[in-house]
Parts: C-alpha cells; sequence; structure tokens
C-alpha cells in the first residue's frame, strides 16, 4: 500500500522543473571531484523525525497528518515501516537511521520489547532485501522513558544502568543483523541538571565503562561497525557531558576509548555550543575522529534544538569542503536529524523538507569541489604559512627549536619579516562568487 | 611616597563599621575549616587591570584617575611599582600576578625590553623582600602588539613565532628570580578569525611545541613553579583554541602535556564558553587540574568579557566549595583578574571593589565551609549514588559487569528499584539559608 | 478526600524547624513595611504547572508522579480541582491562575467545552466560597491546540480567529464570575515562524483588533478585572510580538489601548529577551504599566524558558524593591509560573519549591523594604542628579532650555563641573550587605 | 597627492575579471526594476571605520597601516579628507557619513573644536562640490570623550548635557551646511551600567527633551534633513535605551516624537538584539519609520559588535526586499557602518571589504527584484491571508466583528475551515533557486 500517492518517484530527469517534488540540484549518478554525487553523500533519512514525530513542542500537541497514524502498537509500527521504503524510494534516499523506540513500541516489559524489536527487524529485512536500502546507523533511546530521569550511563540508580546495557545489547545485535554501517551513542540525559546533587565523576567513569562494555560485546558478536558519539552541549539536561567535539575527544583519551570511537557531528549540536558546524568537522577531521554527520540547521538566534531541515548554502559548502577534505566520510553518511516545521504538517511537507535539504548539501559539494579544485583557500593558506617551510620555521617544525635557539634569533632579527594581511574580506566574497558561480 | 593618601590600612578591628573602607567579613587571621582565611584564599591582585588598564573601551578612551599618569617611560613604569605595593600593602593582599608588558615598556627593541624588565623586576624584588608580599604568577602577553595580529605560538610568521619564545623564555626567568608560584599561558591571539586562512592542525602543533619547550626551559633553569593554561572561548579571536577546560585538557592530552600543566580557570571566561564557574572549577577537580582561580564575573546577559569583581555570593560560595572539597588551590590562589567600571573611575573605586571581592570570597568560604562541616550535599549524594555500593551496582563499578550479565539483570527484575527526586529545589533552598545563616 | 495526605498545613510556628516542609522566612501576619508580607505579596499558585503538567520535555515523557493521575476527563478534572484546593490551603496560598484548558477539557466541540468549563467553574466556585482563596486572574489557552499553528488573533484562517474570540469571550465570563483581579493575554502563538510567510501587518492590526473587542465585551457584562498582557520574545515561535516589556508598550500605544491593560511580567521571558527582571519591572512601572508578576527564573546559560521556580535573593530583592516604589501591585500578584524540575517528580517537590519561592520571594520583600527605609540608593541617586535641581539643570528640566541657550552656556564653562564615580562596585557589595543582615 | 596608488579607480568594464579590485555584481548604471543600481543603493562610506580607526581592540592596539598616520592634528584631519575623497572616487561611492570626531581633533577647548570643525567642513566642502559626492549623513559623538562617562542627553551631570546640546548644534548647523540628507542620533552612552544608580525616568525624560530641542533647532535654522536614530541593545553601556526598533518607536511615541524621527537600522544591532535584520527593516517599514540603513554583520556566535563588512547573501536580499517593498529608502541609504577585520590591516583591504559589501548588497537587489517580480511571497502569502478578505474574515478586518459574533460564528461552525501547511522549508529553498539563478 502507499501512504504517500499524492508524490509520484522524484526522478532527476526535470531537474530544472518547475514542479517542487523535483531536485534542482541533486543529481545521484552525478560525478564530482571523482565520485558520484551519491557515493559522497550517503544520504539518509531519520526515522524518529519524519516517521514517528508528530510536531508537538512545549507549548501544543502534535499537529502533522500522518497516514498511518490511524494505526496503534504493532500496526502503528509496521504501517511506519511501509512509509519509511516508500520515502526511502520516492525520494532517492540510500540510508536511513533509528533509535530502537522508533521502530517497535517497548510495549509492558523489557521481554516485549526484545520481541517487539524482532518483529519489526524482521520486516525491515525484508524491505532492505527487497530495496537495497542501507541502515546508516541505529542506536537506542535511553532519555524518553521516566526510567532515564536521572540519567542512563549515567543515572544515580544501578538497576536503570542495567536497563541501558540490555538497550545496548540488543541495538548492537540488531545493527549486526541489519549490517548498520554505524553505531551512535548521544547520551541524551547524560549530563546533569545541578552539580549540587551529583557526583560528576562516578558518572563520568561509569558512562566510560559502558562505552567499555559495549565496544566488548560488539567484538565479542562480531559487529564491525564504527562506533560514533555525537556530542551535544545542552538540552534535555543543563549541561551534556558530550557537550562539543574537543570536550568529547577529552573523554575519549581520558577512558581509553578514542581507538574505538569517532564522532558523529549535528549542525545544530555545534551552534548550540557556541561553534560553527564547519568548526566541529574540522576539529574532528584534524584529530582522525570524523565519523558521521547530522545534517540540519539550528536558528542562531533561538536557544534550543530547532532541527531544521538544512537551507543553508554556506554551512552546506563549508562542511562539504572539510569532508573532502577528509577524503570522504568513509563508513558514515550524511543523515537529515531534521524535522519540518510545526507548521509545515502535511505529507508533502516530508518531500518538499527532503528535497530542500538534499539539494542544498548537493549544492554545497559541487561548491566545495570547484574551491578545491582550484585550490582557492589552499594556495592562500600554503603562501601564509611558508615561513615555517625553510629556516627558523622549519627548525620550529621539525622540534630543533628551543626557547634559547628562538630568543637568540629573535634577538638577532630585531626587524622581524613583516604580517601579511589575513585578507578575511576578500576571502569570503570569494566564497560567494564560488558558491554564485554558473 | 603614597598615592592613596585618602585612604589609610585597612585593618580588621573595624569590621562592622559604616566605614566603606572596611571589611564586613573577611578576616585574614581568622579560621575557616582548620586554616586561616589567608591561607585558604590567597588573594591576588591583577597588575594590569589595577596599575596599568584606563577604561577604555571600544567606544571611548580611558576615564580612570591615576595619581601616576603623570608619568611615562621607565618612570611611569616605578611610579606602578610604588603604587602596586602600596594598594598591597593597605588592601592585606599577599599575592601580586602580572603580564611582561604591565611592569615595563616594552621599548624599540626586544633588547630593550629586556632590559627594561631587568630594571623593574629590581624593584619589584626589592619591594618584595622589604613588603614580604609574593608573585602569584607572572606572564607574557602575546596578544596586544600587532606583531601578533595572527597570533603568537599560533602565528603563521615563524618570526613573531621566535618573537614570542623570547618572551615566554624571559618570562620564565623574571617568575625564577622573583620566586612565582605559578607561570600563566592565556592565549589571547591563540585562535583563528576564520577558518578559510588558517591551518588549525599546523598552529596547533606549534602551539604544543611552544609548551614542550616551556617545560623544557623552566627544567633548565631550575624554575619550579606550576605551569597553568587559561582556557577562554572567544574574544578576541573568534574562536580560540584553549575554548575551555575539557577543550584544553583534551589539547594537553593529545600533545603529552597534561603532566606538565594544570588550568588557571577565569569565571567570565566560564560563562563566555556557555559554562557556570564552579562546572569549570569541578572539571578541572575530577580531572587533576585545578590550579588557580581568576576570580572576576561577567554579565550573563552581555557577550563579551566584563571582567566585573565578584560579589555574587552563589558564585563565591560553590567555587569556594569547589576549592575546599580539592583541599585547597595548593600553590594556586585567587588572583582579582577584575577591573572597576569605566564609570567608577576615581582612585577610590580600586580599593571599594576589591573589598567587595575579598569579602564575597570570604563570605563563600565561610558558607562553603559549613556546608561541608554539616555534609549537606554530601550525605545526599552518598545516598543518592548508594545503589552502585553494592549488587550490581559493585559489579558495575569494580568492572565485573559485561552488557550480557546487565541485560540478564534487567531481564530478571523487570520492575527495577524506584527512581527518587533530586530535589533540585530544596537543595537551592537549602543553599539559600546558608548563605543567609548567621 | 486528600491528595497530600503526607503533607500537614504548613504552619508558621515552627518557621526556623529543620523540617523541610517549613518556611523560613515567609510568615503572611508578619508587617513589612506597614503591610502584612500577604498583602505585599498576594501569592499565587499556577495551576497549569502544579496540576496539569507532568514533566514532559522535547526528549522525555511524563515523569510526574501526581496521586490524581489515575482519572481521566471530567474525572480528572474535578480530582485536580480538589487537589488544587488542598494545595492553596496547606501552603498558605491565597491566589490561583488557570487557562481555561487547564481546568476543563476541551471535548469534541467547543460547545461540549463551554459546558465543560460551565462544571468546573461551579465546582471551583463553591471550593472559593468555602475556603476565601481567590482567582488572581484567568486566561485562553490559543496555543496548544494543532487550530492554532497559525496563530490565534495573529493566524491566517479567519475561522480559527473566530474560535479564539469564543474562547475569551468564554474567558471573561468566567473571570467575572469568579470575581478575578486580572485577566490575563499571553500570545502563546501570536509571532511568525519565517517572514517569507507572513504579513505582518495584519496579523498585528488583528491582534489589535482582538484586543479592542475584548476591552468591549469586558465592559459590556460589567467585569472590571485589570487587563494584562504578558510579554515574551520567542518560543514557541521564533517571534513573538509581545517581545518585551518596552516592544508591547509601543504595540499598545499604537492601537491605542494603552489605556486599558498593564504588563503581567515573567522573569524568564525578561532574561529570553536580554533583560534583568528588574528591567522590566523597572521600564513597566516608570511607564505606569507594572500590572503583575510571574515569577520563576531561568537559567541563563540555556536558552529556552525553564520556568524555575525562584530561589534567586538578588532577583528576588530586586524585584520587591521595584514592587515597593511602585506603591505595591495593586490588583495584580505574584503568581508562582514555575515548574518542579522533569526530575523533581515527587508530590512533596510540589510543596518543596513554592515554599523554596514564597520563602525566597518574603526573604527579598524583607531585604528591599530594609533598603528603602534607610534610602540606601535613594540617597545616592538624589545627590547623584543633583545638578538637575537647579541652575542650568533646573532649565533643562522645566524645558526652559534650548540648544542655543546650552551651548551658549557650555561655551562660557568650557570647565564644566566634573563627574563623580558611579561606584558601582560599592553599591553591590552594600546590597550583598543587606541581603546579608538579618 | 594620491594615499592609494596602488589602486586605479574600479570601473565596471572588466566586471567580470579576475582582478580582486573588481566588481562582478554591482553595476552603477545598471537597471533593476525601473531603477538604477546607483539610485536604490545609495552607498555610503563611514568615515569612522575607514579613515580614523585603526584596528584596536579590547586586547591589541592599532595595526592598521595607513598612509595618512604619519600627520598628526589638523594636517592629519586634512589628509583624511584627501584619502576619503580618493576612497569615495575609486569605489564608486556617491555618499559618506561622520561623526563630528572623525573629521576634526576637539581640541582642548569647546570653542576650538568648533574651530577646527569650521576648518575641515570649508575643506569638505569644497571636495564636495568638485567631486559630486553626497553627505548621507552626519552626527555628532557624545561617547568617546570621559565627560560622557554617565551619558550625554542621559547623563546625570547637567553641564555634560549642556556640552553634548552644543555638539549637536554645531552638528546641525554642519549638516544643513553640508547638504545632509539626514541627521542621526546614536545614543552610545545613553543607558545605564546598574539601576542601582540610575533614575531611569528623569534619564528618557531628558533624552525626550534633547531631542525636542534639536527639532525646534534644526526648523530654526531651516535644516530639512531627515532626522533618524539608531537603536542598539548595548554595548558599550548594559543597556541602552534605543534597545532595537520597537522600544525606539515606544519611546517616540511616547515623547511625541514620532512625527520627527525616522530609524537608522544597523543589521549587527539587529542580531545584538535577538533579531534578524529584516526583521527590523520590516517593523520599521510597516510602521512607516523606515530611514536609513547601517550595512554590516554580526558573528552570530560572538556577543559584540563585530561590524564587519556585509558578505552574507541571504541578508542583503531579505534586506532589500524591504527596501523595494518600501519602495526605496527615500532619502536614506546603505552606509557601510563596517570595519576590515584587525587582521586585514592592509590599505587594499579597504578596497576588498568595500567591495565585497557593494556586490553582495547589489546581488541582494537583483534577487530580490527578481522575487517580487515573480510574486513569489506575495501570492503565497495573498492566498495564505484570503480567508479575511470576504465573510466572517472580511468582518473582523472591517471592525464589523465583537467577542459575541464570533462565538456565534464559530459555534455554527464547529469544523472551522482547514488549516494549511506554511510551507517553510520549500520557500527557503525557493530563495536559494532565486539567489542561485543567475
Amino acid at each position: 500500500m502507499a501512504y504517500f500517492e499524492q508524490v509520484s518517484k522524484i526522478n532527476f530527469e526535470g531537474k530544472q522543473s518547475d514542479n517542487p517534488f523535483a531536485f534542482k540540484f541533486y543529481n545521484p549518478q552525478e560525478i564530482v571531484a571523482g565520485k558520484t554525487m551519491e557515493e559522497h553523500l550517503r544520504f539518509s533519512m531519520a526515522y524518529w523525525h519524519t516517521l514517528v514525530a508528530g510536531g508537538s513542542d512545549p507549548f501544543g500537541v502534535e499537529t502533522a497528518e500522518r497516514p498511518w497514524s490511524k494505526f496503534t502498537g504493532l500496526d502503528l509500527a509496521k504501517a511506519r515501516v511501509e512509509a519509511a521504503f516508500e520515502l526511502l524510494d520516492k525520494l532517492n534516499l540510500p540510508y536511513f537511521a533509528f533509535h530502537d523506540v522508533d521502530i517497535a513500541p517497548e510495549g509492558a516489559s523489557l521481554k516485549e520489547f526484545y520481541s517487539n524489536l524482532d518483529t519489526i527487524v524482521d520486516l525491515i529485512e525484508e524491505h532492505m532485501k527487497a530495496t537495497g536500502k542501507k541502515l546508516l546507523w541505529n542506536t537506542a533511546n535511553m532519555f524518553s522513558h521516566p526510567r532515564y530521569l536521572h540519567g542512563a550511563a549515567s543515572t544515580c540508580n544501578a538497576d536503570v544502568y542495567a536497563h541501558a546495557a540490555a538497550q545496548i545489547k540488543k541495538g548492537l545485535e540488531v545493527g549486526k543483523r541489519l549490517g548498520a554501517d554505524n553505531y551512535v551513542f548521544w547520551g541524551g540525559r547524560e549530563g546533569y541538571e545541578t552539580l549540587l546533587n551529583t557526583d560528576l565523576k562516578l558518572e563520568q567513569d561509569n558512562l566510560g565503562r559502558m562505552f567499555h562494555m559495549a565496544v566488548d560485546y560488539a567484538r565479542e558478536i562480531g559487529f564491525d561497525a564504527q562506533f560514533l558519539i555525537e556530542p551535544k552541549p545542552k538540552e534535555p539536561t543543563k549541561h551534556q557531558y558530550d557537550f562539543d567535539a574537543a570536550t568529547t575527544i577529552a573523554f575519549l583519551q581520558k577512558y581509553d576509548l578514542d581507538q574505538h570511537f569517532k564522532l558523529n557531528l549535528e549542525a545544530n549540536h555545534a551552534t548550540l555550543a557556541g561553534h560553527t558546524f564547519d568548526h566541529e568537522v574540522r576539529v574532528a577531521r584534524i584529530n582522525g575522529m570524523l565519523g558521521s554527520l547530522d545534517a540540519n540547521q539550528g536558528d542562531l538566534l533561538l536557544g534550543w534544538d530547532t532541527d531544521e531541515f538544512p537551507v543553508d548554502l554556506y554551512d552546506a559548502t563549508l562542511t562539504m569542503y572539510e569532508v573532502l577534505q577528509n577524503e570522504g566520510l568513509g563508513r558514515g553518511g550524511i543523515n537529515f536529524d531534521a524535522k519540518v516545521r510545526r507548521a509545515s504538517f502535511e505529507p508533502e511537507d516530508l518531500f518538499l523538507a527532503h528535497i530542500a535539504g538534499m539539494d542544498t548539501y548537493a549544492k554545497g559539494l559541487k561548491v566545495a569541489a570547484k574551491l578545491i579544485e582550484d585550490r582557492v583557500f589552499e594556495n592562500f593558506i600554503e603562501k601564509r604559512y611558508s615561513s615555517f617551510k625553510e629556516g627558523i620555521g622549519a627548525d620550529i617544525v621539525s622540534g630543533k627549536a628551543t626557547l634559547a635557539s628562538l630568543a637568540e634569533y629573535a634577538l638577532a632579527n630585531e626587524t622581524p619579516r613583516k604580517n601579511v594581511s589575513g585578507r578575511q574580506e576578500y576571502l569570503k566574497a570569494t566564497l560567494n562568487q564560488y558558491i554564485l558561480a554558473d
């Protein structure tokens, strides 16, 4: 059965058509920088926003019209699977991602949850085989249920910790079965509300222990997915432990986990932490920790996670620039962790929003590829740092220099070589020209 | 000669007096939690704000009336030393801290700067001997001079890097000579303005190299001060590399520097990074990185470093709570990295502001000591996490648990032990009662 | 029947008791500045947070344990009334406030909603008569239902506008019947999501029209409550039309409504707009627009409406200072528009949180009264502006001066009278001393 | 003499050239929407940023290389005039704007300042006659000098108020003489640092009085420029009285000044107030208060006024969209209140930055014109609000409806007409397509 009869499969013939249900920039088979767009972008649909969420917010109930909302329980779960694969097909999305509770009802017990998961995973597996769609990553939702009100792996209640472990165990098994490329940890309640009642060290130690157990179990069952942690600074808790890329790297280093994890970076989480998205991606990249991307965007004048579909050409360009410099995302992808606005409540909006996001990233990819091809920034940077290629600069980089040798040099060269303008305005205007070119 | 004839030495007899130039809460010899207040607090005066700065801001010139401002050059530098020691004496401040350029004019060359520094350091040393005042820390200002417009240890200009090294070398020698307890690095221009022109990896690698050279040179000359890095997220650059405590720890771990450095945490820098001050102090504490404090406060509705004198009783209490839990600051201290408002331009304001800050921290110390004595939060926390003391919780903490054993436990215990309220409102009301008690 | 058997009526004998269910500072009959505390503070319970809300947030479901949650429909509504009056009684709260949908289920039609409201209003009226509790204000919730997804009085759908009008009409009738002191308008969806689809002028014009209709209808039915608008800058919409006090005053002036409305100011809304709460209260006060207060507090490091119970002594003191300067709140009051944290989910937390808030404001009132009695700030300010009392200053204030006369004066007085320090640090330290004085 | 020999006059032949000193989009004589680009955009150079400022910030001294910096006093002032007109010429900028202190040294007395101003105004007038360049607006700097540390028109010192009046008087005379199109008031110190020492009402009353005096004097001398107030929320003071457009409109209405003033809106000031720039422009537009624009941009992750040259295509497009809907800026213009970054310190950067800004606005103009020509948003909006064109909607808009008539309608129409999606994602994607269309 079809849930979106009003929308045909969106092909790429009519790219420049006026039909709003058409791509203007994305063309999966188009070659950019030596690979197809599809290979570069590895787009993924977020099950929770697109199949599950309904547009509620702290001040209002759900508004979304979803053809499957007439069902309940396992029937609802099954209907969502159908709808999901119809969407993946019509939108030419190769990947999807989910939390355990997105796909199956929790039921009255952990046992029932396991059983519900098995039922739905069977169904998903069938569809995957039939369609060739793939699972970018799965994860366990350990933040929505009341049991997690004090956290999951950082809870003060050991029984809750055990329950979280049981969810992760099942999640790893599900990931293995469905051939997930990655397994993600976002610590929705791993943080604190007030330090007055918090044993910060114990909570972080326990979090580290849980990650080690997950690594061990994945190895045990032969699940070779890339493990990812997704940083976020705040919301729902006042302070989340995985504040940003650097904080998460510090944690992974401290707990000897940095060889086992990379980062799943989200644009809106970056801005909530006070960073641009490309900053976070750069930090991950130069630390060898760039795993996957949650593509969305926030509103920098608002202080919460708005999870908007990404339509900012600057962000898309600079993000894809980093991705290309990283030689791709490897097993990661670009997951639309984005939700239609509460007032965009019609089923068609799901299509329009994904098209908007995919087109934005497609254009960003093309601009980034051209920038790199022309070595616009690379040439500038190479020249800018050229003093570290020879003489005293080379001594510094090679580790030969000491404070004493450098001081001696400085005393002998009272007129150091002149600084040169950083040309920020010019570089930004150049970026505009590349975005606007052809 | 006296620069502040209008203010007598402030003693502690008239503590409850109506005289605004009197302490209400600070009494250096009063015993709190087994030590004198003076030993706990190790207050320090910031030379730059108090002796050098004049109240300019981006929209206006200096306003401060400073009796020594009639001098110039080395005479000015000497007058400031006199004034500094008069202030330290009258305010009963045991410590002070400075950047190299605060105490001596840079002159026309590095050579001249070294010479000027020597002259003034002689003078300071004399005064230290005569008065018993001590140097909490010194540092090199590598951000004000135009040569550092692209950074110092993270510059793109190798000659500038060498100059920075020469400043640090001299700074370490000055610190050794004056017996500084600590040596501080605040990377005022160590960051970037735009990623478009920045080789982030090279800049951070070079920064790491400079720190290693500094460690080596200090060892070489036998300067055993504690080395401190001071995090700040932004300002003056768009993004500073030492964003916050966690970011700095990540950096130190990566570059194998974490055994050589601790953190100098500043309240206003914490809030600019999106953290409470006590959060930053806690993070440092549980990582064994709590070095020293720059006591001030920001205005959370403003987005720049206002560096106000600390007068918030909550912040002072929660900060001193962490300090007491850390068993003190060791060789660190509480340095008033704070400036009188531009409109508080009279010399008297320097006294009133320091008294305000010292009194606030003194009260904070007393409240924190009482909270700990009564185990107000400790008892609550101990009970809250008690499930990790035995049974499955103990297995988790000891590392005995696995995902499989925990899942088995969870399946066998479908009704986990009940969560208990976090009692945030009650705990905050209790904090109020302790602040307001006696 | 009692829903809170575990908590006895909280009396004021045991004020200094260690019992957490006791007030430490609030004593309704204590005289402060010539009136009882109860008369000054006019505390009110917010029905929505305390009786209705359950601790859900965008990342998790409800957690609150509420003894009445076993009921549904009208039975639930009735149980909440019982619980509400038990709380009002046990907490000595004289007032309460509600939205229409808080007290009665909407049912399947407007007609049914009216009928449900009538049923519950009967019950509330009975309890009010029996207990002497009073309605501080009521309002209509025109933001939660899907029909309001594009706004209510600023909707693009005329039928929705009519529905909103029908809710307001009923609200005014209910308010009259229950003798409400005030009627409040908070425009939860009166704002926009994007200007790209918004006719800003029509929306604001229609909003003005709705307010005029409400004024007319209240007059028609003889409902003489004070009308209040509650500013908020953002959330749930990207931009709310009643951004802050000044914006709302501009709107009321423009639409000739300023004689009919005052402001209901909320602390957390102030901070979301970039203001301190006392700023908003001062702006309203000097414009003769101070109506009532929604007492809560936000977390200035978080960007959403956290609606915490107010426990900050500075805010409470400075707010009560403005209230005293205004000679009270008139028909307004102090409504705890505050919710217990999601992790403070036990029924007891409702009591502990209200006690925390009431105590904080009681202490704030006492400190403010003492500050005014001693004319601490008044004397300082009087002296500070004294140059406007005579000579050229008096000419300015009286309107006698012109640019020409002032320029002539300035040319003739090239050495103007000296500025004097604003003494901010001293004044803040003095505020601390008053807060800490018993 | 020429100060910028390295840069030739930038013509528009080589528009698509690779020469960085060339425009890519701006062509003054190109017709867009019925007028030349030059007529639409009325670009202006800000004297203070371009001729006077040197790149200092709170953490560092000036860095800018300016060929005229070898001069001092009146010679420097004269050299700047030469350089200014050379820049205006080479950049094809038709307008400029200045504060009094930008063009002439204040000297030792008001009298001397008047005299210096006369000297330089003579010189500027000559150049204006010779070149046809025009003064968009002038203003008086009443925030940099120490005398204004407590404000100018809102000072607590009547003599300072008189001095401010004398500056304004001269400013109006200078504006008249040079044929300024506008006269601007930006209240750099008109605000407060702390309410503890502030008589808010007196300060605002005095501010209102000053504006009335200015209106009167302009009329008296026959200076018919448009009067503008420039809102800004904070910085340098903690709270500035002209917080944003709405606040300023409230002030103007209250003091009966709204017939005499319009607004000069600045992009970075908008974002500091929590608004988009187009929001502020829209608010001004629908209130008939859109006067002129200070074109720049802020960094939304930084909390201070960065005053960057505008390079964001979204902002430029949406701003020009409002300007076109306003049928132009009238006597206002687009003034680059923007400064090159501290690290863009070479003279060439002044050219590159202006070209970047002018090109961005030129492209924004073209995109906006096309959007309006195609009625992209207009058609959508017209349909969206069509229910207010007839029936009950028309009754609402005409003022015929009452709460009673609307409630009756709502009761009779229990199934209101359906809401329709707001299509935000689609509209934003459409905006992207228009930006990217050639």
